[in-house]
């Protein structure tokens, strides 16, 4: 394998192999290519599936068809991991003297940065009984997803959809857009605190105009509008908005003359 | 809603509706269910589906079939989220004027808080169309999946399944428990540094009289050596196994009498 230190970490996930051994549903591996390529993978290895090719596979992969017609197919592991770095089993329990455990939260991350070495493979069981032993000893590590105590039987493509979703969050965490910030979705900027606080203090004026507030007598009212204001963390535009909201209210109060009613 | 605010966090997970709007395959509503309750939520909500009850969503609800006995069918989006302390919209795009918009990571925690107050929920669209503009502006939040730029549209179970796993992670993170361990899958405790070092001074007397190693001579084999033991962060059980491997090897350097070969 190639051995590139500067690979960005959103490329290395086309270094990342999804193997599907013996899948008995060719729904599930429609919907493990629709999972991948939802995430920014794109190389779906099938090792003896049951079904395959079929109409099932490509219409639960929707929009991932092309991963289907890509897809690589293998009589064994071995070959099926061949030239990889590294191979993780997927176990839905604990394994006694397996490889060393892991969450996929610990391990997506590791996995992505073996990526810069060479090609890494995700290695998912079959839908009734998982992993063969024999084939889980041949993994290196073994990732287990937190499950509920219950029932802790996730559908096969759910379970790759969990996996990729970790290790494109892997990705961008490691890109430096680290998936734990709002989306930057605002329609105009944030306000900045100066116009919060003229905000604050065109309200008091208006309200002491509506006679809503006495102006000098201690009040809480002003103290909550500022905690909502701040909480809220407006846009300039936003405030523009209750400016002219407030603008208004005084210009009616003007003309309605001067007779308060509280 | 009662307020408890010392309710666990991972029994805040039951109080998470998960609301379907108008899902049009029962496939997906049985996906829904399984992925929910393997990751410990209960509460599925549908509004309007196109097909329910419907033994696909059996089916696919393989062994959750409890939460489709006891799904909650509302005409609406007003009466599937009444009561609820806040809603989040699911939104596979960014939407204008929409609610403030979070990365799962990032909003899955603090509905988590929210659920101390009361109920919450977490509103999807139809696998068409995703939610209308109305029902996304009923909302309070909007949450969209990071997904990769050709093709972002995850199945609708899948999308379930992603959201449901990070409320688990947030609960687990709460809990103290946050995932980014390894498993306890360990057969015997952790060597302590004490073991390990007596384990390579053993390594090396034996090498010696094997005559792999000649005493006084440089040599970085030793050096590789304790690198190799050190970073497979050995059990104790695993020291123990080797030493009997070292203590063998001697034992059979001693029998066969003195004639070195190198």
């Amino acid at each position: 394998m190639a051995t590139d230190p500067v690979l960005p970490p959103l490329e290395r996930l086309s270094r990342v192999r999804v193997v599907l051994h013996s899948p008995r549903h060719p729904g599930n591996i429609g919907a493990a290519a629709r999972a991948m390529k939802t995430m920014g993978l794109s190389r779906l290895c099938l090792v003896t599936p049951e079904r395959f090719p079929d109409d099932e596979a490509y219409r639960r992969a929707s929009g991932a068809r092309d991963l289907i017609d890509r897809v690589g197919l293998y009589p064994d592991l071995a070959s099926a991991v061949a030239g990889c770095v590294v191979a993780v089993a997927v176990a839905a329990r604990p394994r006694d003297h397996a490889p060393v455990s892991m969450p996929p939260r610990m391990l997506m991350p590791r996995l992505l940065d073996l990526a810069v070495h060479g090609e890494v493979a995700l290695v998912f069981g079959n839908e009734t009984n998982g992993l063969a032993r024999v084939d889980v000893n041949r993994c290196d590590f073994l990732v287990r997803i937190p499950t509920g105590g219950e029932y802790g039987s996730l559908n096969l493509g759910a379970a790759v959809q969990v996996l990729c979703y970790e290790l494109r969050m892997a990705a961008l965490a490691a890109a430096g857009e680290d998936g734990a910030r709002p989306d930057d979705s605002l329609d105009s900027p944030l306000a900045t605190h100066e116009q919060v606080v003229q905000l604050l203090d065109h309200a008091e004026r208006t309200l002491v105009a509506l006679d809503f507030l006495v102006p000098g007598r201690p009040s809480r009212l002003m103290e909550r509008i500022a905690r909502l204001a701040r909480k809220a963390r407006l846009e300039q535009e936003e405030v523009n908005i209750l400016r002219g909201v407030l603008a208004a209210a005084e210009a009616a109060r003007a003309a309605s003359g001067d007779t308060p009613s509280r």
